[in-house]
């Protein structure tokens, strides 16, 4: 569950194209939050090649790890959130996009960092293939939950109350379970369907134990949407 | 802001009442949360003298490496939380007694576990002395907020927002910040007062890179509270 699957080549082209529509809202100056995933990643390589080719400056806040690593492989300048007095743009992907812009995150176990850094953007654009807009979040992804070790048992308990499936995430280069850049776990809990992400996401919130879950609410301003027909990209907000 | 003061005699001896009283709750066979701190550690030191004395059987969890260590001397049981699958009775302590036993807690940096414990826990019990009973939370005591250091800057400008002064617990034994037993950072935020303390947990629950905040509302289920001036323990619920 929750299992990325590697993107075929049509997907993989309309994400390139997503990321390249994403890079091209970069301007010099700018402190950008960088995002985790394949579509944020084609966003992070546009970047670089436009740092490289056309001179462009700007500093970038990665996401995770893997953003980071992929950002300085970018050539790209990079600051820790707790070194920018502002974040004027964040670029990231989803794993699904719903009805007002509402997500589910966390396939990459990054949704802690990715959250913060959306918050404190001025603008957050969720990029995107077509594949994953939703009319209702939920029915085929698992809302994951990123929950310390201390609490894990209870939060999984807490979480069958509220009627989820909640699975302990695995992952593979280690024995047990996925451990996050932050050193705690993540219960992918599945719902049958999630009508009302805001309110699901009030009663996640509040939960002990849970350090950050994957819906999103209320804070993509826009979507950049890539055409797995065409190529083309539209922009919803 | 908000560190402790070594306790006088005379409220070391309603806390050490306080501690009696509750050990006196624990029955055989209970699983109990064991809080962190002066007082908590006078019932931890009480249920010692039980089990040693009068043949007590129960199983301790405790609510930090603090608590752990104090059980151990004192010959306790124990198991992590995700061991158990209950928690008869949780006893702790608390900073500030405020109306409807609504709380200040983390003055000893692990509410974080704490609330995951008492929240998991069929009975919550907090112990204190009647100095700590306040008619409104938040006049003396500002709200410990252990927050990931990914996110230490946004949000301490995320509080500061709110109308609070923020700052960044300092400690002992180690140069920089007050580390938490799991990894983090905890700002005390002082407000001026917290009249809704309610309304103050849902929105610092839902700032993202907050892992818990020391606000503990409908929570307890009773207190005891030790009189400073007799040392008579009474019952509040």
């Amino acid at each position: 569950m929750n299992l990325k699957q590697s993107a075929d080549p049509v997907q993989m082209e309309a994400r390139r194209r997503v990321g390249v529509a994403a890079a091209a809202l970069v301007e010099n100056g700018m402190v950008v939050g960088l995002g985790t995933g394949s579509t944020a990643a084609c966003a992070i390589a546009e970047l670089g090649r436009r740092v490289r080719e056309d001179g462009l400056r700007f500093i970038g806040v990665p996401t995770s790890w893997s953003a980071a690593e992929l950002a300085r492989q970018a050539g790209l300048d990079l600051r820790t959130l707790n070194d920018v007095d502002r974040v004027d743009i964040a670029l990231d992907g989803a794993d699904e996009v719903g009805p007002g812009l509402a997500l589910i995150k966390g396939g990459g176990a990054a949704h802690t960092q990715e959250k913060i850094v959306a918050t404190a953007a001025r603008r957050f654009v969720v990029l995107a293939d077509d594949g994953k807009l939703v009319d209702v979040l939920g029915v085929k992804w698992a809302v994951p939950v990123e929950v310390l070790g201390f609490a894990l048992k209870a939060v999984e308990r807490t979480l069958v109350a509220m009627g989820s499936v909640p699975v302990l995430r695995k992952g593979g280069g280690k024995d047990g379970p996925v451990v996050t850049d932050h050193g705690n776990l993540v219960l992918d809990a599945k719902f049958e369907s999630i009508p009302d992400p805001a309110a699901l996401a009030r009663v996640l919130d509040a939960i002990p134990g849970v350090l950050e879950h994957g819906l999103f609410v209320d804070l993509a301003d826009e979507a950049l949407i890539g055409s797995r027909v065409d190529g083309s990209v539209r922009r919803i907000s």
